[in-house]
């Protein structure tokens, strides 16, 4: 099927020929038992938005529903001593063992991506390995908060920020991140995934790089944990951090993740000094000193709330492993690149993202002036994919909450509205 | 009842005058019904320790339970347009209109009570109106958190700490800051009820102090939003921020919340730049600029799911009035200090606790150097009151979840185990 067609009704035997390939593809997924983990929307036919918001699992809408009479209630403060207090770190060592190859003691759950990366780039300003360099080096297509955090703190510290233009499908390249590394780089801040195209950088590579210039380098995972694989440890990284609402499943405002490799910790020190990062937090006594350990990076009072539902999903991530979710993660997006040739290429759409499967991320771009205006209707259908401005469709396919077919029927009705906009601005 | 006893059995009259006490005030309570409205702890028969960790309204438990079918997993991303993107600036008017005494458009909920103390104190050391002064004034008997966030500001920043040593009662009175105040004082930072004695500053007054100095005020109202009468804008506050863990029930964790005076908003620039504080989070182009408003003290994505449960507590405090809160605290507090000096003073304990009402909070400390070892005893009795190294302990009575008898109880069952305790090392 690649003839444009203004109704899906006069596709009928594209459509079956479709649906009779998804299902093919849904039949031979070993995680497709996976799919029905997850709590399903009455009225959502096709949700192609995992790389924003996640689905919950069953699970977690089952731990949620416990956890102020079972929980909370029922332990009230005695919940501190029996397990919330150390959430953060044995959370952390979860999610890096099922997702971040991780060894323990180096992640932890806290805060939002947002003060994650502010500390830890001020963490990593301050390192003794970096003194008297003055340049970050960062990307300009990055997500809007790595840039204004790196903005701020540059402002604040007589930093200079050496801007890098994704120009390869949407992402940086090693050899563009080659050609502004200098002696006074102090850190590399880059995404692993880009978060419009799906642009997967080489991590290892440009750690590599990166080090080899005497810089630190910072990795925002959002986009990549529990989508794409992760090694952190065997790559080398200094500092990552990222969010747990998206492929982690955690829930709209999930808290973040912070790594800060092992042998590093020691030599830094983070800027928001509060009671739960503090060497003796129930002693209360004069003068703050961090706690050794990855534990040094927690401010306030840990987010236990917020921390409930991911803890089922790195469940369900260390269950079926991230080899296997990336092999699923990869036909799910080959196949909708596939249903994008066949059917939005030829209403005027641009692919924006990768085409090659070892650069790309779980999720797959496609541009069209008309997308916006088609929102409403996918919307109502029942479709929802993401969105971002000015004319970025994300098609966002989560591993093991996304069926194959669910792909052909967002992709269709993606078709069909868009169909519907051009022709009625035709008229 | 002042004759110290080393069992209960040996004092039943006593118990039984006590408990007629005690139900005559339940039965006369305007707000005895609100017990209700909160979960029950199998386990628990007296729990005195609201003060640390509120426990969450039945309402609150539907309202978890229900979320992540019908809110989360139902709306799916579409949360976010339909009510979640608001939300931190909504429910903190709600929570200024209940609890604080603020108009809208000033405070809001985020991070934590470390985080935004961080922010606020950074954007209040920026203000113009202080620009040139380089000290500020904190108590040195304050919450760890606040200690040392503003040790760490002031060290990245040049800032000179004037500590205040609490000397009346365990808190700071404005007579003290009187003297510490100069024409370099930036800023004052103080706690309106104290974490461990209870004291209740006359936050008023000092305001007026600071101000008439040339300097800025930050509240720490974490121990008194939702259980003392706070009046942010008839005070002329500059800066508050709270948490709602404790009389705003908001479960272990959840967000705290910040206040900026609406005319100080435009002048004041917090440092950690996110996504969700910049002016349009969903352009996302080139360049930081805060959002106008509140809304511009915000860093990350919000942590809605943290968010849920005070939601409820919140429409409690509205319902009941902060006027009769206030009354059941004071009433709360006195029969609790009646029963201290009745069967705790006699067995060397002390109250460290204001005795005048007009300056303590709706917690009571009493100190003895045995009380850490009646802990394991009254917890195994379903008695939780809160502890403070080395020897405090704590009565948080929470006005709407507390009955008198619970009091009752609560400091009978003390008693017993430190007559248990002081028994078994006379042996």
């Amino acid at each position: 099927m690649s003839t444009p067609t203004s109704s899906s009704t006069s596709s009928s035997s594209g459509t079956e020929q479709r649906a009779a390939r998804a299902a093919a593809l849904d039949a031979a997924d070993p995680l497709a038992r996976y799919v029905g983990a997850f709590v399903p929307s009455a009225d959502v036919v096709a949700y192609l938005d995992g790389n924003s918001l996640g689905r919950p699992t069953r699970a977690s809408a089952e731990r949620l529903a416990r956890f102020a009479t079972e929980q909370w209630g029922a332990r009230l403060i005695r919940g501190w001593d029996e397990e919330w207090y150390d959430l953060p770190l044995t959370l952390g060592d979860r999610i890096g063992a099922a997702a971040l190859g991780a060894g323990p003691g180096q992640a932890f759950v806290a805060d939002s991506t947002t003060v994650i990366l502010y500390k830890l780039v001020r963490a990593a300003l301050g390192a003794p390995s970096v003194a008297g360099r003055d340049e970050v080096v960062l990307d300009s297509g990055n997500f809007p908060t790595d840039r204004y955090v790196l903005e701020g703190v540059a402002r604040e510290h007589g930093v200079t920020l050496r801007w890098v233009a994704p120009a390869h499908d949407g992402g940086v390249t090693p050899e563009q991140v080659a050609e502004v590394l200098t002696d006074r780089t102090a850190l590399v801040v880059l995404s692993h995934v880009a978060y419009r195209s799906g642009y997967l950088s080489d991590a290892a590579g440009i750690t590599r790089l990166a080090h080899d210039a005497g810089a630190l380098v910072l990795w925002d995972l959002c986009h990549s944990a529990g989508a794409v694989p992760v090694e952190l440890d065997a790559w080398g990284v200094d500092l990552a951090v990222g969010c747990t609402y998206k492929y982690l499943n955690g829930g709209p405002g999930a808290p973040a993740f912070g790594y800060v490799r092992a042998d590093l910790q020691d030599a830094l020190t983070q800027p928001i000094q509060g009671w739960m990062g503090s060497a003796a937090p129930f002693e209360m006594g004069p003068g703050y000193a961090p706690h050794p350990g990855a534990r040094g990076f927690l401010s306030g009072t840990p987010a236990i709330v917020g921390m409930l539902a991911m803890q089922d999903m790195v469940d369900l991530v260390a269950e079926a492993g991230m080899g296997a979710i990336r092999a699923k993660s990869v036909a799910l997006t080959e196949l909708a690149l596939e249903l994008v040739d066949d059917l939005l290429v030829p209403l005027g759409a641009r692919v924006a993202s990768p085409r090659d499967t070892g650069l790309r991320g779980s999720h797959v771009t496609v541009d069209h002036e008309a997308f916006e205006a088609t929102l409403p209707l996918l919307w109502a259908r029942g479709v929802i994919p993401d969105f971002r401005r000015p004319d970025g469709l994300r098609l966002g396919l989560s591993p093991l909450s996304t069926s194959f077919d669910e792909v052909r029927v967002g992709v269709e009705a993606v078709r069909d509205a868009l169909a519907e906009v051009t022709a009625a601005r035709a008229r």
